[in-house]
């Protein structure tokens, strides 16, 4: 299964910390990664078909300590499409003047809609096709970026329809909050004042928040299975969004499934 | 002045050699780099708002052998537009199932062209303006990917529009060719056998590419100013649009201004 990180932040967070909890799962996930940081509105957008466990580009990413306050990371273990560049999650478009980060982890049987509008794949998998038809139909639904109320309402009528096809986990972000949607495995913790340490699962690396951070500090973080072994992480439930901004959960709606 | 570097090969070459000779000059440009790599139709795309020099993102670039059949990069001396990451080229913008990346060398004064289809700036530089105009009339103007002649045709009747308002050297790929305009100063050079070996103009390393290369491979290198010493480099003529596929020039068309 592809492993989803996502972080929300309200001042600009490093990753290294999770995004190296990440890349430990990345033994049974040789099929690719990738990683994008907002910078305000600007973008940086790492990927690589190599495994992020021996991937230079990984390394950089863990060792490089970019402050972003929204970050969307995926490895891959490809179901759908072949392991090719084209491939890698997360992938990017712009709409309205902003650019929209996309991963997905699941798989859409048959969701094949009609793309009649100004976004097409590049690649062959099922998660892009699906974002495409997500950028199509926000495009129709406003003329300009909405406010993020409103595109978590449009999100919310959507989002079913792809959805009925399979499991649609997924992470997406204009810079301004980080959406995330759940229908089979997603969790995620808010990370603030008073900061604890905290261990990660998967390898024997723990960090003490509290050397790192002023005590305004506020990170949200998601990720498909907790990446933490001494933190209290949620799920998010099955056919919710929830919508991150400023660090914390602004919203969390049942879709119109 | 910014610098442009592109590169187009008949099989995947990395550009190591010549980006470290474009960095060199980074010290004047400190106001970001980007680079951007086509692996078929995948894309990885660098950017950093930090100078070249001494950029992290830079180093692993120069490093990592990235082998790739088209590259553009591009330093960035900021004369519109502030020092950010959404202003850093090479700008990237998905069409008709395709990646499209652009650099931009020069100033266009007052070119406001009305943006009424699906491409709009992220930042505020004229050169994405522009980018976001041209993708804009090549998706009225076809209905699917053209040919790189139908491409180059209809290239040579749009360069001139925004080439009226300042200087317009520019790098276009969309990952099966690689077009190059010069308005001011462009440079470039075919490789191919027999290889000799060439030393970087700014900096004191030298490349013998007979030992790196089969007879076979061919490699086209477009740059602002020569990138090396002892080779033959030629200008791209003022007003002039070069198409270059597969490591060789393959046309060589005056745009219709």
């Amino acid at each position: 299964m592809c492993q989803l990180l996502g972080m929300n932040a309200n001042t600009p967070t490093d990753v290294c910390f999770s995004f190296t909890g990440l890349a430990t799962r990345a033994d049974e996930h040789r099929d690719g990664f990738g990683i994008a940081f907002f910078e305000d509105k600007g973008l940086r957008h790492f990927v690589d078909h190599h495994g992020a466990r021996h991937s230079p580009v990984a390394e950089l990413v863990k060792r490089y300590p970019i402050r972003s306050d929204n970050v969307i990371a995926h490895i891959r273990k490809a179901t759908q499409g072949r392991v090719a560049l084209e491939n890698t999650h997360p992938f990017v478009r712009e709409l309205w003047g902003r650019y929209w980060v996309f991963a997905h982890n699941g798989d859409l049987k048959g969701f094949m809609p009609r793309l009649h509008g100004a976004f097409r794949p590049v690649g062959d998998t099922d998660s892009e096709r699906a974002f495409c038809w997500l950028m199509q139909e926000l495009a129709k639904a406003h003329a300009a970026v909405p406010s993020v109320a409103e595109l978590t309402h449009t999100l919310c009528e959507l989002l079913p329809r792809p959805a009925a096809h399979g499991s649609f986990n997924l992470l997406l972000s204009n810079g301004q909050a980080l959406w995330a949607h759940g229908t089979t495995r997603l969790h995620w913790i808010v990370r603030q004042h008073p900061f604890g340490s905290a261990r990660l699962a998967d390898e024997d690396l723990s960090v003490d928040f509290a050397t790192q951070t002023a005590a305004s500090d506020r990170v949200a973080v998601i990720a498909t299975e907790p990446l933490t072994l001494d933190e209290p992480w949620l799920a998010v439930a099955p056919g919710v969004l929830q919508v991150f901004e400023g660090g914390r959960l602004s919203g969390s709606v049942p879709t119109g499934g």
